[in-house]
Order: C-alpha cells, then structure tokens, then sequence
C-alpha cells in the first residue's frame, strides 16, 4: 500500500451506512467480537478489524462492497478462521467480512453430479452430505472440521487425495463472485469442460479475496468408491522414505493418498494427541498409503506392488489396516499431527512443495539449514504430490535469533525449494506470512502481471490488501 | 480494434528488422508461402498474413515480438493449424508466428513423472513417446495426429477422455511464456500443487495466444492403464441415448471415454471413410463407451453394469470390443467423423456444452432450431463431459439465408445452450467465429474483465487482435 493511497477510517456517519445495507444486527463493533476476528491459525498475528460484518446475502455483500469501494474502506474476507498464511488478517483495519452465514447447501445434483454451495459450508459438513448420496468430493485439508469451502476456493486447497484427485481447481465449475464495485457475475458455466475466453474461474481459485467475493460455488462431483486400505510403512531414514514416494508411482500405481511422518511428529501426537502407537525405537519416518476403488483384489495387489518398492528403500514394517478403525487411527495419527505441534511448541509452518523425487534433497536440507541456524524442525505432508510441510520449532533457538535471524534461514528454506523446481506454497497461500518471499520464486514482471490483473478487478485496491504482493 | 489505434503495415525497413532479430532464413513473404499460413480448418476463412515467421528458439521470439511490441505490428501464434475457431487466422495481417520449429520433447522426466517439451511437437508424438516409457499423457483430441500441443494450450483442449482424466488444464504444471514486450517468464513452478499467487499457468491456458507465447511446456504424466474395453450401444432415438448418458455416471461408473454418435455422422463415414458396419434401418444414434484400467474383472464388471442402465433407456443392441483391432475400428469411426462430415458438406461446427442431463433437451433443441431455419445437422461428442459437437449441413437451405439468416439460428442455439447452464465453447475454443456470440452467455461485466486482462499482459494490442472479445 502506497502512501499515497490511504484508506478510509470508518466513523460513525460510514458505519451508519455500512449498517443500512447489511442491516445493523449484521454489524458487529464490540471490542471482544473484534478480537474473535482479529486472527486466523497463523502463528500469533493479530490485526483487530474496525468493524465485523456478517452479511446475509449476496445483495448485502454487493451493497456493502459497493459502499466501501466508494469510500476506499479496506475489505479483509473470512473463511472458517483456519488459514495457515495470515489471508484472513484486516491488515489495514477497515472491514472484516465474515462469510459465516453462507452456510447453504442449495443444491446437490444427482443427474449431473455437481453441487451449489454457499462459501461458508464447512467442508466436512458437504463432504459428508454428498457422501450419503453415494458421491465424494474429495478434497479435504486437514482443518476440513472447521475450514469453510469458501476459504478452499480462495487457497486453491489440496490436502491428502490431491495425488489421486487434484486440488480444487479441478471440482470447482463456476463462482458468483461479487466484484468490489458490487457487480456480481458468474464466472463461467456449470460444464466440465470449458474453452470460452479467459478462464475467470481459475483466476478466483487462490486469489485469496484478492479479486472479489465468491458467494457460490458450484462443484463437480464424482461416484464415490466404496472401498479403501491404509498401509504405513516404517524407515530408518527420513530420505529413504522421501526417496521411496517417487518410486511408488514408477511402479504404474496412483494412491488415493501418500504421506510422510517424521518421527517426532510421530512422538508428539503419541505425547499430546493420546494416541496408541508402538512406536520402535529405530524407526525415523513413516509413509502413509492409502489406496481407494471398489474392487479389494485390486487393492491388494496395488499394496503388494507398494510392498515390494518399500522394501527396496530400507523399510522395516509395513501395517496393513483395512478395518474401519484401523483406519481412522492411522488417519487421526496423521491429521493431528499439526495441531500437536502446534499447541505444544513455539512454532512456524512453512508449506513448501518441489517435484516428488527431489524430497530427499528437500528434506535433507531442511535439517542441514536447521543445524546452522539453530531450529529444529518437525515435517510431514503430502509427499505423493512433493508437498511438506514444515513445523519449525523454536528449541534452543534465542528469541532474539527467532525474532531476526530466523527469516534468513527461512529464506534459505524457499531458496532450497525453488532451486528444486518447487514453489513457496502448495497449499496454504501467500498471503501475509510468505509475501517477503515470493521473489524467490517469481520475477518482478509475474509479481507485476499479478499487479495489474489485481487493478483490472480492484482498482481502488480495497479487497484484502496487503495480501500476496 | 478500434481505428485510433491502427496497426502498422510492415515495410521494407521492417521487414529487414525481423530478418535480422529471427534470422532470413525463417522469414517468409512468397505468395503462395502466405496462402498456406491464411487458413486453419475453420470453415473456408482465409485471412492472409504479410509475413510468416518460423523462429527457431525462445530468443528469436522474444526478439520478434519486442520488435513487434515496439512497431505495433500485429502477431498470430499458430500451432499446427487444426483449430475450429478461427484463432490462428491473421485478420489483421502483421506476422504470422507459426511454431512449426519448436518440435523437442526436451525431456521425459521417469522420477517425477512430467515432461518438458516445446509447443509445436505434435500431439500424437509426444503421447507416444510416453506411451513406450509406460506413461499416459491423456489429452488426445480428434486432431491428434497433426495438432500441435501448444495449441492444445491455447485452446484448453480435451478430447475424448476428460471424463475420466480432465482437460489439458489438469496436466500443464507450468509453461515459458514470452511476453509481448519480449520479456520470457515461467508462469508457476513443476509442481503438482500451488498456491503462490494468482495462478499465471491456468490463465495462459485457453487464452488462445491474445497474451503471449507458449515457448515450452511442462506437462504432469501419470502411469498407463494396461487395459481397456469399448462397448457400442445402439438407440432407436437420440433423445434416449443422451438420456443415457448421465444414468451411466449415477450407476457409479467413471468411464474413460463416453462417446455420442448419430446416425448420420455413421453413415457418412460409411460412406466417405469406406468403414465397414453393420447399420441398422432403425437405429438413430450410438453411445460409445470405454473403460481403462489393470484388470480385465473390474473393466467387465462396469461393462455390465453399463449394460444394466443401457437396457432401461431403449438400448437395443450392446457390442463389446475387445480385441486391439475391434477397438481400434470403434475409435476410428468416431474419430474420422468430423473430417468425414466436413470433406462432403457446406458445414459449420459448433462445439456445445452443457450439464450433460441436459443433453436430451440440447438434441432436441437443435433438431427443433434447425427445423424452423432449414439446416440439418449431424451431432456426436464427448456425451459424457455433456460436450456436443453439431456439424451444421446446409442442405437445402439457400446461399442466401446460410450467409443470412443461419447466424439467427446459431444464435438461438447458443441461447438454449447457455439457458441449460453450459457454454458457447467446450474444447475448441472462442477465436474469430465464436466472438460474437460471447454476450450470449457472459456479461459486459465479464468481457471487461476479459479485455482488462489482456491490457496488462498486451497493451499495444499487437498479441492475436480480433479474437476472444
């Protein structure tokens, strides 16, 4: 933000008017309801919004959008809350709009496969709803519980099936988007398949409210399998196991899932998550199988192919659970392990992502930048797709070193990343937190590109700002 | 383009300038040489350029296009010369850039499975050459053998598989892009996921070359299925054979193609292509479906329950195709059908899409459009994507009223389709022909946006004028 543009302070004549559109029991200016809203699952930034809004409809978002692009009032869209990249956060003040009444399932369409959402359906909540009409929708974050499928459309989500079933980018078929002048369009159409000009509907898909706000959304929807296995792997090494991941697919297999586990996370989810689990005292890192269809030979002999690849990389055990609770023990495992860490440590997570085969460089330079600047670190992720997230732990770490030097080592980190062909977030955004680092990765001219898309749709620069660039 | 920014004409100073920045020998001004680059296979349009250049590497077109940029000289990227849409035609003149020279598959990545190829390798080749390594690249349109993938690009192609394996969007990972003022990007990282700003990949995709040039192509593969089965259903009324079609995907089957095909488009190729079949007096239309995949058992087991659905929607005769050579005349049948309607016929092609339980109110449609105006047609696509191609045939209709009165009643068949939730394009894309008719189903609102976008990436306009808006 230019200082040549500053924003407007809402006073009270402003928030008069922002109360007429949306209705003033929408409006929410209390000090203890802007706390609730002052920070998202990002370390611990806060950034107290002037007013909360929690608009009804898609004609409520358009006045209010409309008022404050008037009046040059910063706007900051969200979600569930849970983003991981600070996209939630009202930098500048202004407006924090809540989509949290948008919580409709308008439609689920069973002759076409494709559902009409609202953006503050949690994503669990419609993943099991289509799963009890016999369909999946299957990207599922692992804050699925509480994360808000509007919030999935502005990160472009992933989570652990994408290495099966793509991101989102590849369910989502058409947005309501209401643009920061209070225009509303659609963005595209509801068909599969889609060859009509720019293609507005991706450009959305990770704008993180950058562009406008998405107030439907309407999803494509696939038959669901009905049958899975789970297997988990054992290594003696973290790179045996990261180079193990892209020997998997050489063997002519696709898992609904793939990930890894490093040992301490491992430990902390046994720790703090009271979790059971024999956990050998050799063993440095876990791989995580799944495999999904409707055929159990078929299974089977995909696990008996991922088998014999495990062994070739050092394996030591590998657990085949195919009942529903062996199961859902290994997933749990695997899906607190963030909060875990998190709760218990001072901490930061970076999202980084690299082409599979390089995860053994990835991971062994992890540790090595670690051991010069003195943190420790805690990875797992989606390996399938090269994407690790990394817990850094604070540790013996000083909290001058954390506050200052940390972010040298940090940028070593997504220097390491992008000199391996991978890019500074798979799946959690840029947002507030990695925007220092995004000319890692990207030219001054894609940044500006990204600019100028950004002045096309917001000239006034009031959707989110401070956000990716 | 509007007459206050007109184009210039290329000089002999000009003309000296491009020599000098591709090289003379890859400059071409010969008569018949500007014939052969005045045309794609859209209909009988014929635009002829001043100039065709043949620029051997990223270097020469970033030199060209900066000289382009700079003197306002119009630029056609062309691929292999294939498109339905007009978008390679120069309607301005100015420099024909055909990408016939960038013909490497740099590399084929067996770790991570992806590919690193130049735009003008044909699509054909390079899904052969991952074929030998076990791999499937799975974006085969009919014009496989002679189109070249960066067109494929361009256009946002898909073909008949994307029911099961999507469009050429879910496997483009990044690309080289030069813009028009020279300056050569990566537009994302060789990652299967990414969420580091707007998306620059997904953008250039279906942008039909109005934002820059496509100068390398970094595509995903994954593992090739080791066997597949065609069956061919016969219907005494199209109507239930579309009907058919979103039955199949509710029985919880994901074919990897489903095919529709009418009568007509049968005996034409009967005829023209001298394929030998059986067809029946009163069989009206034919869904072809394949399923892929490692084991026989599974595949046969959704043939049956295909079968199952078939036999409710008035399906009289089921042929199972198994062997290579069965297959093979099934697919060829379908494939040669277009260029079999349109080597025999004053014809026009429209490539419709729709929620695919639209589909039998879409035949219907257009039997019903056609009526009134006086035009047959001969429909067949990729039913399952709810992707309908329609060879308008002028038949009886007069010179007059197909020069005249037709457009009336394409416009109306646009309207139905855009009334049924789909869209103007579905694979080949919006280019010259399609223009007008974007209004039908996107707003002003939308194509501001649109040509917003373009100025960022285009402000002299010299990239592909006259297409898209």
């Amino acid at each position: 933000m230019s200082a040549s543009t500053p924003y407007t302070k809402i006073n009270q004549e402003l928030l008069l008017q922002i109360k007429a559109v949306v209705g003033a029991e929408n409006v929410f200016t209390e000090q203890a309801i802007l706390e609730d809203y002052n920070h998202d699952e990002t370390e611990d930034l806060r950034y107290n919004p002037e007013v909360v809004v929690k608009p009804v409809d898609t004609a409520a978002v358009s006045a209010l959008l409309r008022l404050c692009n008037e009046n040059h009032v910063p706007v900051t869209p969200r979600g569930g809350g849970t983003g991981l990249s600070g996209a939630a956060l009202p930098v500048f003040g202004g407006v924090l709009l809540s989509m949290e009444r948008f919580k409709s399932i308008i439609s689920i369409d069973m002759d076409n496969l494709q559902a009409t959402l609202e953006p503050g359906v949690i994503t669990e909540e419609f993943m099991n709803a289509v799963a009890e009409k016999g369909l999946l929708y299957p990207v599922d974050p692992s804050s699925k519980g509480s994360c808000f499928i509007g919030g999935n459309v502005a990160h472009g989500s992933g989570g652990p099936r994408v290495v099966k079933y793509g991101t989102i980018r590849e369910y989502i078929l058409n947005l309501e988007v209401v643009l920061p002048t209070g225009e509303i369009i659609w963005t595209g159409a509801n068909t599969l398949k889609y060859a009509s000009g720019y293609n507005l509907t991706q450009l959305m898909i990770g704008s993180e409210g950058t562009l406008g706000v998405v107030t439907k959304i309407v999803t494509k929807l696939i038959p669901r399998p009905q049958l899975s296995v789970v297997m988990l792997g054992s290594f003696l090494e973290n790179e045996q196991a990261c180079a193990a991941v892209s020997a998997i697919f050489r063997a002519g297999v696709i898992p609904s899932a793939l990930e890894f586990m490093e040992r301490r996370g491992v430990e902390w989810v046994i720790r703090f998550d009271n979790i059971k689990f024999d956990l050998k005292d050799d063993i440095q890192a876990f791989l995580m199988i799944e495999f999904d269809g409707n055929d159990m030979d078929v299974l089977l002999r995909d696990c008996e192919r991922v088998n014999e690849v495990l062994e070739q990389f050092g394996c030591t055990e590998v657990l085949l659970a195919d009942t529903a609770q062996q199961k859902e023990d290994l997933w749990r495992m695997r899906r607190t392990m963030a909060e875990s860490v998190k709760s218990n440590s001072v901490y930061k997570e970076e999202d980084t992502v690299v082409p599979r085969a390089a995860l053994p460089q990835l991971i062994n330079g992890i540790k090595e930048i670690g051991s010069r600047y003195g943190f420790e670190s805690v990875c797992y992720g989606h390996a399938g797709d090269g994407n690790l997230h990394i817990n850094i732990i604070k540790a013996g770490m000083s909290d001058e070193d954390w506050k200052n030097k940390l972010k040298d080592g940090i940028r070593e980190l997504f220097q390491l990343t992008a000199d391996l062909g991978g890019t500074i977030s798979g799946e959690h955004g840029i947002g507030l937190v990695q925007k220092e680092f995004m000319s890692i990765k990207y030219s001054e001219i894609n940044l500006n590109l990204m600019r100028g898309i950004k002045m096309v749709f917001d000239p006034n620069r009031i959707m989110n700002p401070g956000k990716i660039f």
